[in-house]
């Protein structure tokens, strides 16, 4: 039965690397006999600038009967002046919010022929490898009531909501445990219940959640001191679980800890393990167009999308292998650009990584 | 006339460090004639244990009547099973929100002798001297609403609210352009402008207050983009300011980047100057009572006192100057020990502090 994979080239910098990851999915779709189908939709601010929406009707619903969603990046300074609910940033928490991707799995991993890059010390970060499970369609990303007001005295007001619900917090709950029972079996929450109730709750049902999976160790640690953690002792932490915001923070801090972030895959899955994988960077406008954007984070998403929504872990691993091959000839793109390194643009990368599968 | 100081020595480490932060105060206060008085009162976990409350009465009262509060810290894993209405860290929110201390003053430097503490790569970090100004009375830590409720399904649902209003955006952003004057004359505030409208308020109004102070430059970053930055390249900051949670996690970071957390004051100043001062770092209940806590922090917070709340700036210039020396002459306690230096004990290095004045 053929599989239909739905590429989302996005803003800036996303159709270049897209490009080059999908002529990547092109050669394992034949080498590996696969039967994938692929096309393509509009999403972001190339779709407001098309349609007036950043996430047209046409794109979910092509994007709700595919088997696996491919994007690039979305946003960008053009958009920053438009209204919050169409600016680019909507399609994405709209496609996130309507497939119902509540897991998002962040790695965090230093590549060994990258540990130069890193702002940290080689001790602190060799061999780092960590897994952050954000939950992606809860807290207060989504939390209403939300907006800005006008007070009695005249004053404007802003506010959000910060909720969660037990079921929200259980099945991401599980989503780490179950990443970590294939790793090292640690996981870490990461709460502010010193202060907040909705991380009181959230604290308590990772408890719970916990003696499903006797095999796993948990531990919590205050969002604070987690920023903390990371910078002072990454490879203390094997996997780490939270909310969305304190995700979207943490999450970055990890990623950036490697140096290179445009190396980071990542995805973000439903319950039926249907999922949309990007990029860990954004849409680096500045320097879009220039053909200097590395394409690996997104070859490399191309990697889990192929593990965990289309059952090819073949072709994953040839992928991850030829990525690593790469890095081993010595070639670099711009932003990971080493002095004894050849640095090359982004389709040389992609050629150089379709050469090594 | 006498000016009176109220010192909480609170939980853990705080009755340490505090000890030798008196010590200090009383050389200062005889040698350049300040007239200052100071007593002593209870918060946090010790308050509890003893009142029933984290903040009793006594204390607030002492405490609206001083002219400056020098605090040591609150917590530990004693209390952690209380509710959250009488846990230690309550008696600390509710000095900052009933003495109106809402600006939050965070330095992050990297004393030279103290380079190597740092996990990031010397050139990263030489030289870094950041201050991250939070605001402390509002935001999600004060929303209303918030709690635990159970809904209709019966299943339990944890909210928060996250607030501002433009009256708090205006002050605290005062605060920080006010404070780049005296430094480096640029601002960068933090927000999530491209998903939270709250946010989207506290950008407008930082905009509005800029025009106030056409001699201080204005950036905005995305929090996630900060924590990144705080990682790859620090220095490239000089104030950011931001609210209540984002600022407790970037200020733990920034602090951390400097890998001598041991060495942080910070000051939570209201509107007329008067203010609370402590340790950047918390209660460390893991050494309490060893005797090894590093009282320095402790120690330049009352440097911060005497020079933002006491109008006495050369005392404060002559702590600041006393513990660089104390540095030189390679005494360290066991938080910054190195090789080449004699590590210390908490009195050992109080010692030496007044040695050196
Ligand atoms: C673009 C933005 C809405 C998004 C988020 O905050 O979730 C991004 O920062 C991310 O982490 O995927
Ligand atoms: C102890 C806790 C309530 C406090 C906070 O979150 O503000 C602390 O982390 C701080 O930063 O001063």
């Amino acid at each position: 039965m053929s599989k239909n994979v739905l590429v989302l080239p996005g803003d800036g910098i996303g159709p270049e690397i897209v490009a080059q990851a999908v002529r990547v999915l092109d050669l394992v779709n034949t080498q590996f006999n696969l039967s994938i189908t692929h096309e393509s939709a509009l999403v972001g601010g190339s779709a407001y600038d098309e349609t007036g929406s950043p996430l047209p009707e046409a794109t979910l619903t092509k994007a709700k009967a595919a088997d696996a969603i491919l994007l690039g990046a979305v946003g960008g300074p053009k958009w920053d002046g438009l209204d919050m609910s169409v600016r680019p940033e909507k399609g994405l928490l709209g496609l996130r919010s309507n497939l119902a991707l509540f897991a998002n799995l962040r790695p965090a991993i230093l590549y060994p022929q990258l540990a130069d890059a890193s702002s940290l010390k080689p001790e602190i970060v060799a061999g780092l490898d960590i897994l952050i499970v954000r939950e992606l369609t809860g807290g207060i990303y989504f939390g209403q009531p939300r907006g800005i007001r006008t007070l009695e005295n005249g004053e404007r007001q802003g506010f959000n909501t910060y909720v969660y619900s037990e079921s929200e917090i259980r099945r991401i709950a599980r989503s780490a445990f179950e990443a970590a029972r294939q790793r090292g079996k640690r996981v870490c929450s990461i709460d502010k219940s010193n202060v907040l109730e909705v991380t009181v709750l959230w604290k308590e049902v990772m408890e719970e959640v916990a003696k499903e999976y006797p095999d796993v160790e948990l531990t919590h640690m205050l969002v604070d001191n987690a920023a903390m953690q990371l910078v002072r002792a990454p490879k203390q932490f094997d996997v780490m679980v939270t909310g969305n915001m304190f995700g979207d923070i943490l999450s970055d801090a990890a990623a950036m800890l490697t140096g290179s972030i445009g190396m980071l895959p990542s995805a973000s899955l439903n319950a039926e393990g249907r999922g949309m994988y990007e990029p860990c960077h954004g849409s680096a406008p500045d320097i879009a167009g220039q053909g200097i954007a590395n394409p690996l984070a997104t070859i490399l998403s191309v990697a889990m999308m192929l593990r965990y929504s289309l059952d090819a872990k073949e072709a994953a691993d040839a992928i991850e292998a030829a990525v690593s091959r790469v890095l081993d000839q010595g070639l670099r793109t711009a932003d990971i650009a080493s002095q004894d390194c050849e640095t090359v643009t982004t389709q040389a990368m992609g050629d150089a990584v379709l050469a090594a599968l």
